[in-house]
């Protein structure tokens, strides 16, 4: 349980009001940005703490995958909503980097940090492997169609690009529909928790972990994801300028800063789960939300930008696909035999390493 | 079993005999091309549709792999003495973009239809592992063997160019020989269809299934692919007036138009095989028909082409290496495991469409 | 044991003796280099013959992944010897070239012939498929590594490249030593020998193959590896100007040439551990030296460089980052399972000779 477990629940809900109410007054009243940041650092953190507890509390309820995906959702919504702002003010390259950034993001820092501090505690942890091959060739399909449209659409028109984006958006949204229809209804079973063995919670160890009921774990859910979703607005807002005036890239800012940020409440969610050796779910958590951001944000993406009158296309930039597939690729060869220890975390955070390194200087 | 077991033998017979008379009258007494395609079209749907149950009744006498292996070798039949027609007037282009055409319509197209409409039928379909990995390695030898020399040689002699492409074409005559050898003699077995638990049909369903003799299946293979191949010239001959008509690329014509319209036999029997659970035999025809055509078709060609005094290298344009490199890699995902389901059909289709669509705007 | 096994230990010991004795002579008093050449592949051969009985014993008592480590480590230090004196005299290209040469060489000539012999003898040879698994996982780290700053710091200045090759480097030791901690300290037993149902060497039949005590076989196992190092660099310095009489490129000698002999070690060694079945130690050493090289070799010599005070950057050309990506994926592609035969060999030999002949031409 870690240092979650000294923390009971009247502590955690006393430091939730005050950071909380800290921040507002400084967002409102203070003007010193430095300011502004920590404490919304701060209230981000203990918010964080709330959805990991939440998060875990739905997932006994609703099994592994459902729970995983219901973080993942209420996870990227934050990033829906940012990235819809942006798109309104024409910011595309903005949005792509931050989507790049979410989908390395989850794969290496997030997949790579739950399987690390679970690997500590557990010497192998296992999920069903045949969501894990179907999560591999889910990789393969975002990958491909990044790459794709990147390298045939080079020296178009763009109209011809406006279109092919749209058709491919559809195809993926199609997909991606289609993979959650196949995955909750027709093969919910094959891709469940008990398969391989894998003993789900008694009942009785199953009671002892329940602090709240299902109702009031579904709100907390939903309360500190907004909260979360807040607190991470203002944060990535002050961060801009501060990132300015250190003088780095709106590339790594957007791929990597506002990526880490952005995902907090995934990277808290997923390291708990991992270290109580529910690894299904935080596999879920940290693999499913990048599938999501690729397969249903970026599409979905490209259609609101056509409602807004601003027509965004698929194309990303050589540095992006070429991280995105980097990511996808090592994640794939670790994530697929459906085991994990801690050194294939490392495996994952090195590669992030490299990737921030380049970004950095690029 | 579908529409087709609507149809007795005699139905299926007359409508050969009526639907065949029609298109070789119109091939040579009417002028109209758009009359000529239909007919074409009609009767090469009978023979495919025979075709796919004469293929049927020779895997239940013959085994999945040796069944699967005949239909893909007769599938690339009509292929290769096409290519052979378009290598003697010059059109090297054409041919390569009939052979991309033709692995990504077998790795995307057919594989894709067949997991979709065999995966509806039954939840989960399985095949032999072992063969599945080793398909897997063979797809990613393909992809090297074209890849490689375009990266290296792109500002080379053509007399360099035209002796490393003989090389490499010996080389891969040479590994798909060995493959046979390996597949059908030493390691025979273990590539066989009883592996894995996989039952056989046991004798009293066999009868059941036996509408011919041992002897009349192989003779109807081969008379039906004979058609089928004559059936498909006579359309593909037609269809480049009628694509020009409607202004569409050679590439893309090429590439999928002749890609889907030469594969209708390979098509038929795969989804027929697919849909009555022998999976092993539907994915030899594709996924062997994809290798075939890269480790022996396109190999025999370079070679042909130096006897015909016009030699043609192995060097593809970076559109298709892109695209038979994105169809192998999503068919590795896909099939490594050896289990395949509707959604995994899906994914391949998905591909196929935007492989479709960016040749189509290129 | 095929022909080793007609030596006793005598004749070899005075093969050993009269063959150095004959290329020291040479070395020192015969001024022709065709004489030294032939003369020093003559005592290499015997050296490798011991250093591979030497290896087998070693890996009798440490188990196979110790054994395989300790022989992958000696046939390095040769490598890494060679490499310093050449990044004393400023030539990056050749230390990158061998460098490439013998990460390829490894995982195609060496695992491809060990897959080919081995597999001549046993049907299908298996090893721990976890470490099979993880090695892929490596493999995939170390073109990443490599791959990245070559996108991303095409355009960069010395400076940046400088620092990014150094954190890079720093990441790779970091990532190689916890493979070390992981695979030899906490993991040690689930990488093991005896998983996955390989029985171990029963007391009796580890008796019968004890020819040498514990001690004598590592003092024989340092002993050949000096000699084999030494021999090696003689066979390097006069193969450069044959090399240059025969008109070859200096990335071909590099690569190819200096490759296959400076592994010569490595080759035997593995040949023989697969022709007894012991192909989990063949495949450590074939697999293992190339992880050495890619992950411990290469950075390491990114720091000498450093401290040389001519520091050489991590960016390799795409010839050798496609020629490695290729033999990586082809050797994950047939490992990934733990089970290897004869054609598996084979499919490596041919990617070896495709790419050897487009580096002959480049």
């Amino acid at each position: 349980m870690g240092e979650v477990s000294l923390l009971n629940k009247k502590t955690l809900y006393i430091l939730i009001f005050t950071t909380t109410l800290l921040s507002v007054f400084t967002h409102f009243f203070i003007e010193s940005e430095v300011m502004q940041f920590i404490t919304a650092c701060l209230s981000l953190l203990t918010w964080a703490t709330l959805l990991g507890k939440a998060t875990e509390s739905v997932a006994l309820y609703a099994g592994e995958r459902l729970g995983g995906f219901l973080n993942a959702t209420f996870g990227n919504a934050a990033e829906l909503i940012i990235s819809i702002f942006l798109l309104k003010e024409g910011l595309f390259d903005m949005v792509k980097a931050s989507i790049t950034g979410s989908i390395i993001g989850n794969l290496l820092l997030v997949l790579g940090l739950s399987l690390f501090f679970g690997g500590l505690k557990f010497k192998v942890q296992k999920f069903n492997s045949m969501l894990a091959g179907h999560n591999v060739s889910l990789m393969m399909l975002a990958v491909i169609a990044l790459f794709v449209p990147a390298v045939f659409l080079q020296n178009m028109t763009t109209d011809t690009v406006n279109t092919v984006s749209i058709v491919i958006a559809s195809v993926l949204l199609i997909g991606y529909f289609l993979w959650l229809y196949f995955s909750m209804v027709t093969h919910k079973k094959e891709l469940g928790d008990s398969i391989d063995g894998i003993p789900n919670f008694d009942e009785k160890e199953k009671d002892a972990h329940l602090e709240w009921s299902k109702r009031t774990s579904i709100l907390l859910l939903v309360i500190s994801t907004v909260f979360v979703a807040i607190q991470s607005e203002w944060l990535v807002h002050n961060i801009e300028s501060v990132a300015e005036a250190l003088g780095w890239s709106e590339l790594f800012v957007g791929a990597f800063l506002i990526a880490i940020i952005g995902n907090a409440a995934e990277h808290s969610a997923a390291i708990f789960l991992a270290m109580k050796n529910r690894i299904g779910a935080a596999v879920e958590i940290a693999v499913g939300s990048s599938l999501q951001i690729a397969l249903f944000v970026a599409p979905a993406l490209v259609f609101i930008s056509l409602f807004l009158g601003k027509p965004m296309d698929i194309i990303f930039t050589t540095y992006e696909i070429v991280a995105i597939a980097v990511a996808a690729f090592i994640a794939s060869s670790i994530s697929r035999d459906g085991s994990t220890n801690w050194y294939e975390g490392i495996l994952l955070l090195i590669v992030y390493v490299i990737l921030g390194t380049v970004f950095f200087v690029v």
